[in-house]
């Protein structure tokens, strides 16, 4: 089956971006039920070398997207598939947490964001695979460009399958690294809101100050399809901000722990940016104030972690993994209170500062990674370079910007103020476009 | 059965503090059973007028009680029972949310503190009433000193089961009164922490941003107790600030609406701690920035709220209360996005004013609740007095005052600075010696 959208001629629904398939299927030129057969006949063909599916039940994607095609569009979603990541509750489905403590767990209730994307219309298709809680320990997920490769973690399968078009949209979560490493290291558009934005009713937390909802896409503008269905406000595209802007470089103190592709991928697109004709600046973070970021990060996740676990911990202790027990827990019950508390006056002093900061620029650029995705699925890769954002409570965008020198996928990272989630769109599907045109 | 204690002699176990029950039963004077036991005795004889509980197993918990008692103590809480809100998961009971929704709900998992209580050998005994999902919709439950009256909400069964000591501590909530003013209205002590210190899985969720768990009490010293046992730090009771303190007192713009009395026992509270040898100052709350807090509060609860029960509103909308639909939910819709973002960013701004407020006192001394409990059973009483100390993120404690006209109690409230929660418990644990005098 072929479709016909505007000018382009696409190979099949499945590789149509979710703003085009919801479009098709209001006006009548594709039903849900055809797009999600097309998702179901994709995965059939790559699952075997992706892996991208914690759980998949094709005859309950199909009732729910028949369920659509018998009604005029709810919103804008409408009809269109939309993959959770395996700590996010479905009411039809089992939520496993990539552990084994919760096999057969089926939750009483749909998570907010299951009933939001319901409530437009919209396909809770199946649950994409994570690493255990959302930690370290990998899941089975392979990198779609190179199955030797990891797709980053935590949100490894809702970066996959959006990367191998086997759905056009997932929803992940990121407490350090997990929305924006996953997504650079698969080729996709990644999207952490400003912490808060997006309710976390019905999913399994880690943190209570860190853990974010995130996006993943495979452009700008079907994050913000999305991020308008999971915060129940009108969908309304921004307009592209153009070049009148300022974007500060940002070279964190561990710049230099990054690979040199990674590196250069910042650099060009900064000189591609202001070339374009954008004011770029560098921005350095105030080493009095960041210093020992990494272990306020820290310090945080891993003292809420330590509570948060208690009864997997009481009950299963021997089902953990080491990662998370002897790392997450045991580090965290080690912190003490003061030493969590101090953590947190820092971090709110650092948001402090980042807030003004954002007073002599526009947006942030700045790496997504570390480089390609590593060879093997022992580790999903390093989150250094994301989770300082994650504690800033900033916007985050990752754009995939090239490949690198294994042929794999790079990304870059754009990080707005906090709060001006729309602002840093504008400039996001900016520097999209600018980097389809080179 | 009588018990001797020290120098005091109580009628029964089920009479004595938590730490004095702990303390005998680490000391072979008492068994958890025999506490168990007689908390259930009272119960028997009391729960025709009060109506506290929405589950209790007595098998359950007395099997619980005899598992402690067959082993050494495990910690400080070891054979003491815990009241839990039925907001609040233990994966051996049903959580039911005072909603016809959720009849015959079971969870698959212990909330947090569920687990932190078991941890150290607490008894997680049962749960009490909630009005309906820790809203307005009221419960069953009774005010203990006089069954024509509201005990308060929504933690209504954690406040009157401590307060008719049919067990010596419990959990509950506040998202805007929801701690302090049944613990005013039944006479116990109230506590809500530093926003963000306990743990909030398995906790259902109304607003991610002020959803507070908080304790309830019959002294300071067990406050103190259960908030180590539930921060999971060791437990180390502070000293008494005595009265070498500035305690500030802050007549909020809605100090009139309350009545008469409360304001007098607020007034003597101040004369009297100022007697005894404590500064007393003012606080006044800036206009330009604390007017319309009511509205911050409301606009970041409510659109909260309309998205975290996406899923009740979409199966179950006739089952929802009109407090709840017609109030928090269908308010919370009519919320733009934009209008949420500036309550956030006032919200932070007011907590960031109070925090450096705090360099010119210790505590602040306010009113609990605007009187003594209402008569009726359909209104949970007014969380004005409540609701901006919630937003503000900053420890809360009421302690009873004495009684009003109707000889119902009155309470008065303490404040301290966000994350300097011991050092409100040594200037409460000072004016509560302090009441005991006089």
């Amino acid at each position: 089956m072929t479709i016909e959208i505007g000018t382009t001629i696409k190979s099949r629904p499945s590789d149509l971006s979710a703003t085009d398939a919801a479009a098709a299927i209001a006006s009548g030129e594709l039903t849900s039920e055809k797009l999600v057969e097309s998702c179901l006949e994709r995965i059939e063909e790559r699952d075997a070398d992706v892996l991208a599916w914690a759980h998949l039940d094709a005859d309950n994607a199909l009732m729910q997207a028949r369920a659509a095609d018998a009604v005029r569009p709810l919103g804008p979603l409408h009809g269109v598939p939309v993959g959770l990541k395996d700590i996010i509750d479905a009411f039809d489905m089992p939520t496993g947490f990539n552990s084994p403590i919760y096999t057969q767990h089926t939750p009483r209730a749909d998570s907010a964001c299951a009933a939001l994307i319901r409530n437009v219309g919209g396909i809770v298709f199946g649950k994409t695979v994570t690493t255990e809680f959302a930690n370290r320990h990998p899941g089975p997920t392979r990198n779609p460009h190179d199955p030797a490769r990891t797709p980053g973690g935590s949100s490894s399968g809702s970066a996959a399958a959006v990367a191998d078009r086997q759905v056009p949209l997932a929803v992940g979560t990121q407490t350090s690294g997990s929305i924006i490493r996953p997504s650079a290291f698969c080729g996709v558009v990644g999207y952490k809101p400003s912490f808060g934005e997006i309710s976390r009713v019905g999913v399994k937390q880690q943190s209570g100050s860190l853990d974010t909802l995130g996006l993943c896409a495979r452009s700008v503008g079907d994050i913000e399809l999305l991020r308008a269905v999971l915060t129940a406000t009108p969908y309304e595209p921004v307009s592209p901000s153009g070049f009148g802007v300022r974007i500060a470089v940002c070279r964190p103190p561990e710049w230099d722990k990054a690979g040199a592709p990674a590196r250069a991928s910042v650099e060009k697109a900064a000189a591609d940016i202001g070339n374009a004709g954008a004011g770029i600046v560098d921005v350095e973070l105030p080493p009095t104030l960041f210093d020992g970021w990494l272990d306020v990060h820290r310090r945080i996740a891993n003292f809420e972690g330590a509570r948060n676990f208690g009864f997997e911990k009481a009950h299963y202790k021997d089902k953990l993994s080491k990662a998370l027990y002897e790392g997450r827990i045991q580090d965290g019950e080690r912190c003490t209170m003061d030493e969590y508390i101090a953590a947190q006056r820092k971090a709110e002093k650092m948001r402090a500062w980042m807030d003004e900061a954002f007073e002599g620029f526009d947006a942030i650029l700045t790496l997504s990674a570390a480089g390609e995705a590593p060879v093997g699925q022992g580790d999903t890769g390093n989150a250094t370079f994301n989770s300082l954002w994650t504690l800033l409570y900033t916007p985050c965008i990752t754009l995939p910007s090239g490949v690198g020198p294994a042929g794999m996928p790079l990304g870059i990272q754009l990080i707005g103020r906090r709060f001006e989630d729309e602002r840093l769109f504008a400039i996001a599907s900016t520097v999209e476009d600018l980097f389809k045109a080179r």
